[in-house]
């Protein structure tokens, strides 16, 4: 008996009314399966728990989300073994968007609202229609905007984040970035846990940095940006975007998924931000590191990044200091990094206790369009900041020359000295 | 061998500038817990992987961040069991409130930013100082300012969400609207699915539901609250809340994760928003849902939504429809309306297929101070939605004058036929 009739698509359904959502759900051996689809698609629309007066037949042909296809795996057909503890599910539901609107709030909230609270249900992947795209403006420069800026066409980019985190003046933090810069940083930010603090306020570390970005490139004849962390409460973000810009900021920084993705979208879309922007990780294993619930990494740090408008990504790589697993990492550089209809590409940034030896490997996972990011690498190589650049700089030259690291180390002593520091 | 000497408390170690964060952490038997806890702590504050030249001993007896305890549960001491698999810790670190300021975001990303990458970690408690509470002005009406505005001092309150949630217009809403208010419900909310849609404009909404809401008091003599839904892209937040009040709204509701918790704080705390605001309980299984990793409910639901400045927090009760402990629902409601300094208490509202056999239940457990919620129990019920509004308030009298359901009900038919339908 078919409770609501919703997984037999409906006459006319197109698919480009509808973002489709897949989902992972682990239940008991007792559940009906079908039911249960059935009951979150109604929950992501128009129904409820119990029959209500007012749902209609037509209001629910509309308007409320269609079960597309229920897939158990593994698939047993004729049999369940005798001990099994739990079954396990792929399910494919399509919401449709004028229920939502070209919003991500609401987006997470249909898909993944109280669904959240229902069991084991993971959110896999999101599919959007064109149409729906249509309605974001996704990152304003982009990779090639980024490369453009920088005026680097032909190999992978350099991040440093400052080292130590935080606790130190705008004046001493100018030394770090004038290392950083001179030795052939690209792109600068600051460490998440720094945004503004009475003993390092933002406007003055902005024009000591940009000062420094300035030094830098009378010597090395390359650009720096610098993306300050304009993190803060919600109704001060537009007003630190806009100071840091006058005070000479590049680039800005957002810890967005504290601060609210939506959040990091206003500022992204906003006509009088023109500067590229990075959101940065942290916070982001509390939405996925579950395997039985929340949402993908992919989706988290990849898909919803660049929808709202990141210009670069930092997200972890597993190194010892962070865990993610191999292809999970790829995945997030995929979704920032394919075509996606009118929104730009995002650039991957892999961090977290990144030094040369992992350069080849990083380079040779997501080709040329990636940041190689070190913080710890560059600020504690055995010779100085400066150094620990440029040994970061010659492994990526390395690379780019089709040379091995140890080889590439013989005439290029920071290499060589970083190599010998981290094994 | 010691490596960073965190562990013990420096002299004139004030609790006043730290905030104290507890943790749970599972981990290989193999791991040195001393040195993990002390890297913890050393990632949220100065520190990096590797030691940087600029770190120095000064800056981090005064910003590091410091591990306060260790605690192995169960406690080995003579030796571990042979097939032990994991060993389990509960940690403490107290972490410098300078580094962060008063704010949401930079408080998460610096407690559970890129620890939530670090492996099994959850944090379960957070302790303000009073200082740092200071900051934050919390909600505007809290518990006593919305019993004011309702004129109700010495009964639970009862809420209602519109169902269906959302595939209707507002005039078909009205009738819903209607229905439950007349019927006596004190706070009407829009299902969390519905914030504005090509076929139900916000201001419209408003301006038929405030209608009703005079209606329904020409009858009832009572006052109605409605918490119209303004979730939005952060860049029309305010704009839906002020052009919702101008259309007669008297109170908000926000879906406070999927916003930005910082984003409604952003609200909450505005001099021109002078009406109660409701936070919904969606996405919150993505953050808590996890027994090793993200957040624990209480603070998702309680500490952080009522330091935002929540008035009342819709959260979810396990009765079929979603999931959560027993315990942790009571955990909730402490959270919300202990005495916290200069924090008002935010009234909780239990939810989720809630109907009038679970009225007793939860107003013992968490007493007058709480509003009983339902939706389908009301615009589902046999006799209609004014029937269904009355049933749970004769469920309420009936608690509050220390009589069974069963015995009220039987010269009062709407609660008769409900607790007939919901067994």
């Amino acid at each position: 008996m078919f409770n609501r009739s919703l997984h037999f698509l409906p006459d006319g359904f197109d698919r480009e009314d509808y973002i489709i959502a897949t989902y992972f759900i682990e239940e008991k051996p007792g559940i009906d399966i079908i039911r249960f689809a059935e009951t979150l698609a109604v929950d992501m629309s128009t129904g409820t728990w119990t029959a209500v007066e007012g749902e209609t037949e037509e209001m629910r042909e509309k308007y409320a989300a269609k079960v597309i296809s229920i897939n158990e795996v593994p698939n047993f057909e004729f049999e369940l073994p005798c001990d099994i503890a739990e079954r396990r599910y792929v399910i494919i539901i399509a919401v449709p968007s004028v229920n939502i609107g070209c919003q991500i709030p609401m987006l997470l909230t249909t898909i993944i609202g109280n669904t959240s609270v229902m069991g084991r249900i993971k959110l896999l992947d999101i599919e959007f229609p064109k149409k729906y795209l249509g309605g974001f403006k996704g990152p304003k420069f982009g990779i090639e905007g980024i490369r453009k800026l920088l005026g680097v066409s032909n190999r992978p980019l350099l991040n440093n984040m400052i080292k130590p985190c935080t606790g130190f003046t705008p004046e001493v933090g100018a030394k770090f970035f004038y290392g950083a810069a001179v030795g052939g940083v690209d792109i600068i930010k600051d460490d998440e846990l720094l945004s503004e603090t009475e003993y390092n306020m933002r406007t003055a570390r902005v024009k000591l940095y940009m000062e420094m970005a300035k030094k830098a490139y009378e010597l090395k004849g390359e650009q720096t940006l610098y993306c300050v962390n304009i993190t803060d409460r919600a109704d001060k973000l537009l007003d630190n975007a806009k100071r840091a810009i006058e005070a000479g900021a590049n680039a800005l920084m957002i810890n967005y998924l504290t601060q609210g993705i939506a959040s990091m979208q206003s500022i992204a879309e906003n006509p009088d931000i023109n500067v590229p922007i990075l959101a940065h990780l942290d916070f982001s294993g509390v939405l996925y590191a579950n395997p039985y619930g929340g949402l993908a990494s992919h989706l988290v740090l990849g898909k919803l990044a660049r929808l709202a408008g990141a210009d670069m990504v930092v997200y972890p790589i597993e190194s010892g200091k962070y865990r993610l697993l191999d292809e999970r990492y790829r995945q997030i550089a995929f979704d920032l990094v394919l075509d996606w209809h009118n929104i730009k590409r995002t650039f991957p940034i892999p961090s977290g206790g990144v030094h040369p030896r992992l350069v080849p490997k990083i380079l040779s996972d997501l080709g040329y369009d990636c940041v190689i990011s070190a913080g710890g690498a560059i600020h504690g190589h055995p010779m100085g900041a400066i150094a620990g650049a440029k040994a970061l700089r010659q492994a990526i030259d390395a690379f780019v020359s089709g040379i091995g690291l140890e080889e590439y180390s013989a005439n290029h002593e920071e290499l060589a000295s970083a190599l010998e520091k981290w094994k």
